[in-house]
């Protein structure tokens, strides 16, 4: 896809599963994991599982399947962590804010409470994975709370 | 699709042709304008025709078609814009700071200056008609600034 992808950026690792990452959602296309350096409790990142910096790049039936998983996690999202609404935001290219290159969506629970992406510490794990474990449960059986569509 | 869709929000109005907006890209499933209360200059809005409030009630055929519209326009948008990067975002629910009931994308041809999706203070008419012109032309005439990819 891009000539200039960096196969060793640290979510291509993730996908290949060459680093550890506290993940909530994953299929063949994406994947969906915890942001260590949250914005507020919650934060997601969901990735297209191929090799793309920016949106722009993501081939059509990439980018249904992203949209897709960011659908499902980011309702889970906000079943999980009790809240009406979410936030969705993603950054292309380093000038925009990108900080790792390889395109990624993040979520969040709520309103963006700064412009820049993340918070300047991370989250250790243990809390990190009552979040998720939360979120994976809303993803397994979502009870709909906001059901004022028709299926 | 939403049982509580208001018909008579503004961006329905818009989409509808009884309210003005200062288009850059308008098909048959999608719509892309002009914000009047930009971050910064180039503060675009992508929007599906569909009714609906948020990202959890788009139909996946919809989703497809509002996701080509922003690779497009976005694209444009840098180039129009002589920038190297974007970024998107939108909020679901007025919880998280979504002020207008109809889903809307936000294109800005650079990172986020603030954590709220708004200006306060709208910017006249001729000053975004000139920016536009030069996404439309974008639109039009796309020179692959970003040639990275393989088509």
């Amino acid at each position: 896809m891009d000539l200039n992808y960096d196969t060793n950026n640290i979510f291509a690792r993730i996908i290949r599963g060459e680093l550890p990452a506290i993940k909530v959602y994953e299929d063949e296309h994406t994947l969906a994991f915890m942001d260590i350096m949250p914005q507020m409790p919650g934060h997601l990142l969901v990735l297209p599982k191929v090799e793309v910096v920016t949106l722009y790049q993501l081939p059509d039936e990439a980018a249904t399947a992203v949209l897709a998983t960011i659908k499902k996690v980011g309702k889970a999202l906000e079943q999980a962590m009790g809240v009406d609404g979410s936030s969705v935001f993603q950054h292309n290219g380093s000038y925009a804010g990108q900080t790792v290159p390889h395109l990624h969506f993040h979520l969040l629970p709520g309103p963006l409470k700064m412009a820049g992406a993340h918070a300047t510490v991370p989250v250790e794990t243990p809390q990190l994975e009552k979040i998720a474990a939360q979120i994976r449960d809303a993803i397994a059986y979502p009870n709909s709370p906001h059901s004022d569509t028709l299926a």
